[in-house]
C-alpha cells in the first residue's frame, strides 16, 4: 500500500469516499433529525497547524535506534509523529482537526523481523522509554496515545507482514502480526482458505491489532471472534520472548495464550500468530428482512443462535438505524423497481409491518454448496416464525458490497460539523433489551444536555447462544469550541450506563486509554490485581504501552 | 448418592461392575497379549491395613473448624482421610491396594455454601494450613494429594450442589460447583436443556472439577470443551472472592475467566459457574464404521471437522484398540446375527478391509430432528470417501449404552495383577500420526524395559478443525514389588515423548502433581512466570492446593 495515499486525518485512502450524491435522501434526513442548518462546516485538519512538543530523544538516542534498524526505518519528522499520535476514534480525529495534539511519540520506527523488535524493546528498557505498538492504526479507544513523561517510541509493525507458512493439512497459517487484512486474505485465498475475520476496519487493521484488542468480524457467527481463531502466538516482552504451546487444545493449566490475547500492547509486542482457517466458502447468500419490532428481530437471532443451523451473520438494526438505512438507500431506478417496491409495501401492510416502525435485518449464510441453502432455509424459517417480511437478496447484496465503506461517511460528516461516533457492548439475552434501552437513553440524554438534538441508532451484530453485542452509532451537531468535552460527556454517560446495566465495557474494540477508568468495575479489584500481576511479570518496568489497559 | 455405596478403593459404586462373563473372549485375548499365566492376583485393598501419619491438627484446630461448619460436617477419621488422600489414577489405586499412603489430609470438611468456603479459606490462611479442593474425587493426575509439611484440609464440595437458576431465555444455568454430572443433567433436562458434557467420569465428577481441570466430554465435537461452556464463574481465593463479568463475550482486556479455568484449585476454590447450555437433542444417531488404516480414519475425522457439518462425536480406535474392542464384544447370538456377520465379512473383504488390520470408528450425531440426518449423511459421505465400511447402528448403540462402564473393568484387571492406565495429549493434524507413533512406541518400550509384554492402544476422540487428541490405554503384567516404580517409569517415558514430539502435556486431564515437572517445557519459563504471578496475586501464602499445577 502506498502510505501517501492514506488520509492521515481520516479513514482509508484518498481514492475512496462515500458518495452522498448517490444517496440524495440521506443528508436531508440527517439535517432534519439533528436540526442542522445548511451544509455546516466543522474544523478542517491542517498538518502544519498541528503543534507538537519537541522530541525528548537526543541525537545519541536516535543513533542507538538507527544502529538497530537503520536510519531509513525511523522518523522523528512532524508528519510521522502526528499520524502515529492518534488512532481513528472521533476524539482522535477531532484532535487532528482542532490542532490539539498535546502528546505524540518522539520517534516512529519500522523494524523488520522479530529480532529487531526484541532489540528495540531491550533498548527501551535500558533507556527507560515507553513503547507503543502500532499495527494498522485504527484503534478507537485511544490505544495509540503517547502517554506519560518518558520518551515514547511508536513501533510500527508494517514491515512484519510476511506469511510465514500455510498448513493446508491442519488448516492454519503462521503469519507475522503486522500484516493487514487484504494482504492476509489474498494469500490465504490463494490456498482456498480464509480467516473469515472481516471487521469494518478490515482494509486498514492488522492481525496483531485484532489479537491485541480481541476483535470481531462481521461474520463472527460463523468464524468466531479473533480469540477463537488464534492457535498459537509469539510475543516479545521486556522479560524475553514468549511462545505458547502449538496445539489445538490443552488442559495444561490456565491458558497462557488467553492471557496474551487482548493485552493491547501492555505486556509486549505480538509478532507472530498461527491462525485457524476455514475453507474459502463456495457459496454466500445474503438477504434482507424486516421485523415488526426490535424485540421480534432479537428473538429471531436468539432462536437461530440456539439452534443447530446458525447463520454466518445476522445484523439487526433498530427502528432509528433502519430509518437511516432507508434514507441512505439509492433511489429505486426504473419502472420494475418501483413496482416491486409498491407490491412489497402492500404485502408488508398485510403482515402488519409499517415501514416507519420496522427493523431491518441483513442475514447471511456462507459455506459449502450444500450447507448454505440448508442454513438459509433454517434461518428464514425462524425469521418467518417471528413475523419477518423477506425482502429478498438485493438488500443483502447491497450491504455486502458496501460493508467496509461506512467509515468514509464519517469524514464527510466531520467536515460538516457533525459529531458521529460508535460504541459497543454485549450482554446475555435476558438482559439485551433492558440494556439496549438504558444505553440508548443515556446517550440521547447526554447529547441533549449540551442543547443539541440526538440521533441514536443501534444494531445487534455479534450473537452467541447466550447473548449478543449491541453496537450504537450516535450523531449530533458539534458544539463549537467544546467538541472534545461534548464527546467526553456522552462517552462517560454511555459507559456508566453500560456498566450499571450489566454490559461489558467493550465487546470488540478493547480498553485502550478511553475505557480504562471502568476496568476495575468490569473485573473487580481481584481481577484487576490479576492483570497487574501479569503486567509485572512481563513488563516490570512499565515500558509497554503505558496508560493503556492498565494505569501508567 | 449413598456414599457408603462408593468403592473407596476403585471406581464407581458397589452395585455396578463390568461383567466379563458376558464377554468370554476378552480375558483370553488379554492373557495372550500380555503373556499372563492363569487368573492372576494383584494386591487387594484393605482399609485397616493402610497406615496414615497422625493428624497434624490440634483439638483447638478442629474446634475452630467446627465453629465454622459444625462438627458433623468434618471428619478426621481413618476412612475419610484415606478416601480423600487419592484420586482415581492407577498409582493412586495401587497405593491403596499396597497400603502405601505416605500422606493424607489431616481432616475432611464438607461446607455448605460459599460463605463457609470463604471462612474456611480465611482460617487456613490465618493458621498456615493447606487446602485441597475435592469435587468428585476422580482426578487422574494426583490433583488431590496432600503434599507438603503443613496441616492439610480436604475441602469436599459435595454440599455445594445446588442449581441456583436456569435461564431458559439465555440458555444458561448458574450452578454450585460441587454438583455431580447426573444431578446436573437431570435438573437441566427437566427444562429441555443439556450441558452436553459427558466425560467418561460423568457419574462421579463435579462441575467444579471439570472447570478446574479443563475437561472434555465424549461429544466435545458438538458441545465443546468445558472452557467453552463457562460463561461466568466465582472463585473464593485467599485474597477474596472473585467473580468474572457476566457477559457472553468481551474485549475488556485479557480474559480473567480463562485465567481461572484450569487453575486446579491452586488459585482458589471455584464455587459457582454459569454454564452455556444447548437444547436437549431431539435426535441421536450413533454408528460404527471400519477403516482400512488409522491414517484413513484420521483423514476422515479431519475432513469432517474442516467441513460445515461436523458430527457430535468421532471416536477412532487404532488397530490394537480395535482388536481389543472386538475381543470385548459379546458373542453374536442366533442365526440371523451370525449370518449378518458373515455377509459383512465378505463385503469388507471386497472393499479390501481385513478385520485384523482395521480401525473402528464410533460416529455420533446429535441435534434436532432435521439436522441429525443431514449431519449423519454428510459424515458418512466423508467416511465413504476415505474407504470406510459402514457397520450400521448396532456398534454405535452398543458403545453409547456402555459409555461410562469401562472404568469398572480397570478394578477387575487390578484385582488380577494387571497394570492398566490411560494418558492423553493433543496436537495439530500435520503432527498427529508422527506423535501417535512416537508416544505409542515410547510406552511399549518402557513396558518392555521391565521385562513384561505391552498392550498399547490409542483412539482419537476430541477433534478440532486444526488438530485432535490422542488417548492411550496401556496394559501390562504388574511387576510385583515394583508396581509404582513400574508405572512411574512408563509415565515418564510417555510424557517425555509427548513433550519431545510436539504434543500437549494434557488435553483434558490436567496437570495435578503427576504432570507438574513438564509444565515449564509446555509453557516456557515466561509462561510459567505468568502462572506464578497469578498464584501470588490470588494466593500469596501458598495455601491453595500446594504442589499441584505449580511447585509448593
Amino acid at each position: 500500500m502506498n502510505k501517501d495515499n492514506r488520509r492521515w486525518w481520516g479513514w482509508g485512502t484518498l481514492d475512496q469516499t462515500y458518495d452522498l450524491s448517490e444517496r440524495p435522501g440521506f443528508y436531508p434526513f440527517l439535517t432534519d433529525e439533528l436540526g442542522l442548518t445548511g451544509e455546516g462546516r466543522g474544523p478542517q485538519a491542517e498538518l502544519e497547524r498541528i503543534t507538537l512538543p519537541a522530541s525528548r530523544l537526543s541525537a545519541d538516542d536516535l543513533h542507538a535506534l538507527s544502529a538497530i534498524i537503520g536510519e531509513e526505518h525511523l522518523s522523528a519528522e512532524h508528519r510521522a509523529r502526528v499520524t502515529h499520535a492518534v488512532g481513528k476514534s472521533y476524539p482522535d480525529l477531532m484532535r487532528l482537526r482542532l490542532g490539539q495534539l498535546e502528546r505524540a511519540p518522539d520517534v516512529v520506527v519500522w523494524p523488520e523481523g522479530e529480532e529487531k523488535v526484541a532489540a528495540l524493546v531491550a533498548l527501551a528498557v535500558r533507556r527507560n522509554w515507553a513503547i507503543v505498538p502500532y499495527g494498522g492504526g485504527s484503534s478507537v479507544t485511544g490505544g495509540l496515545a503517547a502517554l506519560g513523561e518518558r520518551p515514547t517510541i511508536s513501533l510500527n509493525l508494517a514491515r512484519l507482514n510476511q506469511m510465514m507458512s500455510v498448513d493446508t493439512v491442519s488448516h492454519t497459517a503462521t503469519v507475522q502480526a503486522g500484516i493487514l487484512g487484504p494482504a492476509l486474505e489474498s494469500a490465504l485465498n490463494d490456498e482456498g482458505l480464509t480467516l473469515g475475520h472481516f471487521p469494518q476496519s478490515f482494509e486498514f487493521s492488522s492481525l496483531g491489532g485484532w489479537i491485541a484488542t480481541r476483535a470481531a468480524g462481521q461474520q463472527s457467527l460463523r468464524y468466531g471472534k479473533i480469540e477463537e481463531m488464534v492457535e498459537w502466538l509469539r510475543m516479545v516482552t521486556p522479560q524475553g520472548t514468549l511462545e505458547t504451546r502449538h496445539v489445538p487444545a490443552s488442559a495444561a493449566g490456565p491458558s497462557i495464550k488467553d492471557m496474551l490475547i487482548g493485552s493491547e500492547g501492555a505486556f509486549g509486542v505480538i509478532t507472530q500468530a498461527t491462525m485457524r482457517l476455514r475453507p474459502l466458502p463456495a457459496a454466500r447468500d445474503y438477504r434482507g428482512l424486516l421485523f415488526r419490532s426490535y424485540a421480534d428481530g432479537v428473538a429471531a437471532i436468539r432462536t437461530m443462535m440456539q439452534g443447530d443451523r446458525p447463520p454466518a451473520m445476522a445484523r439487526l438494526s433498530d427502528v432509528a438505524e433502519t430509518r437511516a438505512y432507508l434514507a441512505m438507500s439509492p433511489p429505486s431506478r426504473g419502472r420494475t423497481a418501483r413496482l416491486t417496491q409498491a407490491i412489497g409495501k402492500r404485502l408488508m401492510n398485510r403482515r402488519g409491518i409499517a415501514l416507519r416502525g420496522a427493523c431491518i435485518m441483513i442475514l447471511g449464510c456462507e459455506g459449502d454448496e450444500q450447507s448454505v441453502p440448508e442454513d438459509m432455509d433454517a434461518a428464514l424459517t425462524v425469521c418467518a416464525a417471528h413475523g419477518a417480511f423477506h425482502l429478498g437478496r438485493s438488500p443483502g447484496e447491497a450491504w455486502y458490497g458496501e460493508r467496509f465503506a461506512l467509515p468514509y461517511l464519517r469524514d464527510i460528516l466531520l467536515d460538516r460539523g457533525v459529531l458521529v461516533d460508535t460504541l459497543e457492548t454485549a450482554t446475555t439475552w435476558d438482559n439485551l433489551l433492558p440494556l439496549y434501552d438504558a444505553v440508548g437513553q443515556a446517550i440521547a440524554e447526554a447529547i441533549e444536555a449540551e442543547g443539541v438534538k440526538p440521533l441514536v441508532m443501534c444494531h445487534v451484530s455479534h450473537a452467541y447462544s447466550d447473548g449478543a453485542s449491541l453496537y450504537y452509532t450516535f450523531l449530533a451537531k458539534q458544539v463549537e469550541g467544546r467538541e472534545i468535552a461534548q464527546w467526553e460527556f456522552i462517552k462517560r454517560k454511555a459507559t456508566e450506563a453500560i456498566m450499571q446495566h450489566g454490559g461489558t465495557l467493550s465487546h470488540h474494540h478493547g480498553v485502550g486509554h478511553d475505557h480504562r477508568p471502568w476496568l476495575e468495575q468490569e473485573h473487580g479489584p481481584l481481577g484487576l490485581a490479576a492483570l497487574r500481576a501479569l503486567k509485572r511479570a512481563f513488563d516490570p518496568h512499565g515500558v509497554m504501552n503505558p496508560g493503556k489497559l492498565l494505569e501508567e
